[in-house]
């Protein structure tokens, strides 16, 4: 199929987001900062009730400007879908008709090969109270509903918006567990590395007469290497852990090595100095 | 590995959320509301600042009131998780340390996959102005981060609940696809349906004198059969176009079969007869 110029943008360009006869500005901004959140910017409204702009949808928006300041506000859904390529209805409720129905995740990955193509998608929101009527979705080429419990489906506007938004934005991931930091590789230590704890602990134990009887010591070095095994930690981890062993080896109640004082070790801190580092969100 | 009774509970019991010092009522009601839009109902508060119950988080709730009712409060983090077997921790920010981090797919999975072995599993969302504490992530077995705009990251704890809350309903799915409700079955139409259509559809157009000039009507036959084909269309799609074209073949300007007005058509409805049937949700 030949490129279609007039329609052709960016190669990733997200959905519009288009709320039909949305009713309270509140809730335009949380979808403003849904959409904010999973890279999309493009927000439309048919026909807004309380009239736009809105400052209680910038106050809603948190920082989301950027979304409200680019806001179109249109008299009708057809003119608000005129330069699309390919419309998703959003509804909660089974309709007749001949439009195929996807969940979020196919539908996520239908507007991101669209928008690879040089199409321009959008998805439809119906009002706070009772969605899209029939014609309307009728405006749209396919449906995509949520997997809710049957037995409290309740989304609001910004939630749905915030779900699609998301899946969106999962369809540009190179794999499904990217994140956007990670963990520290904790492959598993070598068994010299291993072998070496095993040894030194033993050592630690054997002095104050962990193995007895004598004839339970092949029993129970079995035990203690095996948990220390099972967990499969990595050279790191086997770090902290000697450390942990050489500290309990240096004092003891009946054989102290120092005066016996806790205060006798550098590394101890006092309360005041636990670590509360803020995060900026949960 | 045994099971352990004390923890055993019915396979698919979903995680337990805890909300760490909410302040908003506000925010408790719309994350109870999530969670019950996706079939999670046990939410646990540690000193929430506004105390508990709260008419707000109620009200909040949108009639997801069976969450709101079973809440349980406590006085620290470690009492919230105390029965509980493995724990996730939500973050936005980079940690220290050795948790390693999860995407919210790969978490919806590994909940799922604990719930199945009749463990007890939660997660944990920080405050609404700075998440988690570092001592309280420590908490946690393993990290869970949104994969949110690195230039706006600002999901507030009712959209991470939610995110969640969609993740481990997913997880449950047979299929990534499945949906409450699905479209027809519109597989294409056999061949002897598709050309009953063409030779009732050129006959119609031949009556009209739409083939002209003669020479080129086999190319016009063929972009017409091109176009009705690509489609692929369903049987009762089929009967769609048929009823179009018959409605078509009925009146025409010049040869009007009735006394040319649309009147005539017992099937043409008043404007205000056009269905527009509410939807609960969109």
């Amino acid at each position: 199929m030949p490129a279609i110029e007039d329609t052709a943008k960016p190669a990733s360009s997200g959905p519009a987001i288009i709320l039909v006869e949305p009713q309270l500005g509140e809730n335009i901004g949380m979808v403003a900062r849904a959409m904010a959140n999973f890279g999309l910017s493009e927000l439309r409204l048919v026909n807004p009730r309380d009239g736009w702009p809105s400052e209680k949808a910038r106050a809603a928006a948190s920082r989301a400007d950027h979304v409200i300041d680019a806001t179109k506000v249109f008299d009708d859904l057809a003119s608000a879908v005129s330069d699309l390529n390919f419309v998703f209805a959003t509804t909660a409720r089974e309709r007749d008709g001949f439009k195929p129905v996807r969940g979020p995740v196919e539908a996520g990955r239908a507007l991101r090969a669209r928008a690879e193509a040089g199409l321009r998608t959008g998805i439809l929101f119906g009002r706070e109270r009772f969605g899209l009527y029939n014609d309307e979705v009728g405006l749209a080429d396919e449906i995509v509903t949520f997997p809710v419990d049957p037995g409290f489906s309740s989304l609001n506007i910004a939630q749905a918006v915030l779900l699609m938004s998301y899946e969106w934005m999962k369809s540009g991931l190179a794999e499904e567990t990217q994140t956007n930091f990670s963990g520290p590789e904790l492959a598993p230590a070598t068994k010299e590395q291993l072998h070496s704890l095993f040894a030194y602990l033993e050592g630690a134990l054997e002095a104050r007469g962990y193995f007895r009887p004598e004839e339970k010591k092949p029993k129970m070095v079995d035990n203690l290497r095996a948990v220390l095994t099972r967990a499969g930690f990595a050279e790191p981890e086997l770090k902290v852990l000697r450390g942990i062993i050489s500290s309990l080896d240096r004092f003891s109640p009946a054989m102290p090595r120092g005066d016996g004082s806790p205060g006798d070790d550098p590394r101890r801190l006092p309360a005041a100095a636990r670590s509360r580092v803020k995060d900026e969100e949960s």
